[in-house]
């Protein structure tokens, strides 16, 4: 493989997600914290508006923009869409080297620790992904590879890097710890691709321990749409713990106990994560994968 | 005093403090929860589109809409006047009695435990929240009289009553353990009433602990209004501990420590919540008291 010239770092490409905004503006403000030799290293404020208004969005999901046909759709003219051509026309000029790898920095409402999206399993990832595995006890693997979705985020403009999930962080809250452990992170990533370039592969964990999508589980509703029950308070809070049919997952508003019956040893994440509420998502559901690289 | 006859359990005024809003459903939609036998008690979703928006407002913050001469104001037309304007005539409809209590249910990404706020000393309110502390160590009772806001506030459009704030709990998260407690307590205050209609004064903390608004603290800014620091991990989740000259109070991006150098033995409280970077509060400092009543 080629080495790697250019880097897009971003954040903020949900508004409220605040720790990733900031730590952009600190990457523009300080831009040799984020210079390597080897290294082209572009921060980038996802979105804006969403940022100043502290809002997820300003009309539509920004990080649900990035299908190819979509970012070609004249008609598509929100702020959002608009942005996302922005975006594409940043990362891959016509006509120019196009970005080799991009880092999305996230926060969720779930308590993730220090997640990291694999949106391919592209052997370049996975020894990245077992080098950053290294780093901290609270880094997990997680790899989401559902076709419609995959294609649309931000991190599917290129093959190489993944997207950060940091939490739980409340929206809208800047958390010190959370801020430095993503930033720490941030410059693994850099010091892992300059000694790429220098020739030098940084030894990752042996096996890389991957939490590979299964299935999405929603909130109970009624036949309108209204949720019936919440995370069960034995399962908030339990990202990557696992769940075994007759564990409780939900509590009905008057307290009745719903419990899962669905396939043994699955473990959940993004659970009870804000945002996720009008998607339909009260947790992602994975099944644990030992790979050797 | 005369008797209680009409109470409001007012929920989501901010929409996307959920865990007040699905409260109100559930009192709607099995009344007898909140029958009492001496009280007419009435259930109020404070700001409907809002919490069907998960916002925590449409066009201005509904919590600061309530002084008189704002309601009298026909020139206040947005969607949060129109709808403090309705709620006013709900509470206190001319000509028939007024609401004589107003339970106004909160949730902050501050660790707040279950915070009652008093917006006056009034010997009742007084009593009510000794009751109150006796039923859980999460309460705590912080009195917010700072003129200009407490008299536009819901909680001011009666002389009985409080504001409840659980937390922390993120913005547009329903969390089971913070909503039972809050269903709990709510059910503590209609109890005190209801004995208290009987002629029954139900026991107290005694000496009631107050921690009365002192200050209120913003985050370090530029020039522009830019915060330049995040609230300090040792002090992150720390409400209701006391700080000392010296602590250590903010952290710069840069990880440079900003320490506290006022009064001593003040109390932080509502500590990094996410609707109040908007409004310049990092915290409030409150003095701790305790009140033989």
């Amino acid at each position: 493989m080629k080495s790697i010239e250019q880097v897009a770092i971003v954040g903020g490409i949900h508004g409220n997600e605040v720790i990733g905004a900031h730590l952009i503006q600190k990457f523009e403000r300080y831009p040799e914290l984020i210079q390597r030799t080897t290294l082209n290293v572009i921060p980038l404020l996802g979105n804006p508006r969403a940022f100043a208004a502290c809002k997820r969005y300003m009309e539509t999901d920004l990080n649900r923009c990035f299908q190819l046909q979509d970012l070609q759709d004249p008609t598509r003219t929100s702020y959002e869409d608009r942005r996302a051509k922005q975006i594409y026309q940043l990362l891959r000029p016509a006509g120019q080297p196009h970005v080799d790898v991009i880092v999305d920095l996230h926060s969720t409402t779930a308590n993730m620790g220090l997640t990291l999206i694999l949106g391919s399993y592209h052997p370049f990832n996975l020894q990245l992904a077992a080098y950053l595995s290294t780093i901290s006890p609270l880094v997990k693997v997680f790899s989401y590879t559902e076709v419609h979705q995959s294609s649309a985020v931000l991190r599917s403009l290129c093959e190489l890097g993944l997207a950060i999930e940091v939490g739980a962080v409340a929206q809208g809250v800047l958390q010190a710890e959370r801020f430095a452990e993503t930033e720490a992170l941030v410059h693994a990533v850099l010091n892992y691709l300059e000694a790429y370039n220098n020739g030098i592969i940084l030894p990752g964990l042996r096996p890389l321990i991957l939490y590979e999508y299964v299935e999405t589980i929603d909130y109970p509703r009624t036949a309108e749409g209204e949720i019936t029950a919440m995370i069960h308070p034995l399962r908030q809070g339990q990202d990557y713990q696992p769940l075994q049919p007759g564990d409780p997952l939900f509590l009905t508003f008057d307290y009745q106990v719903i419990s899962y019956h669905g396939e043994p040893m699955l473990y959940p994440v993004f659970v009870n994560e804000a945002a996720y509420y009008e998607k339909g998502i009260a947790m992602y559901l994975t099944r644990k994968r030992e790979v050797t690289i």
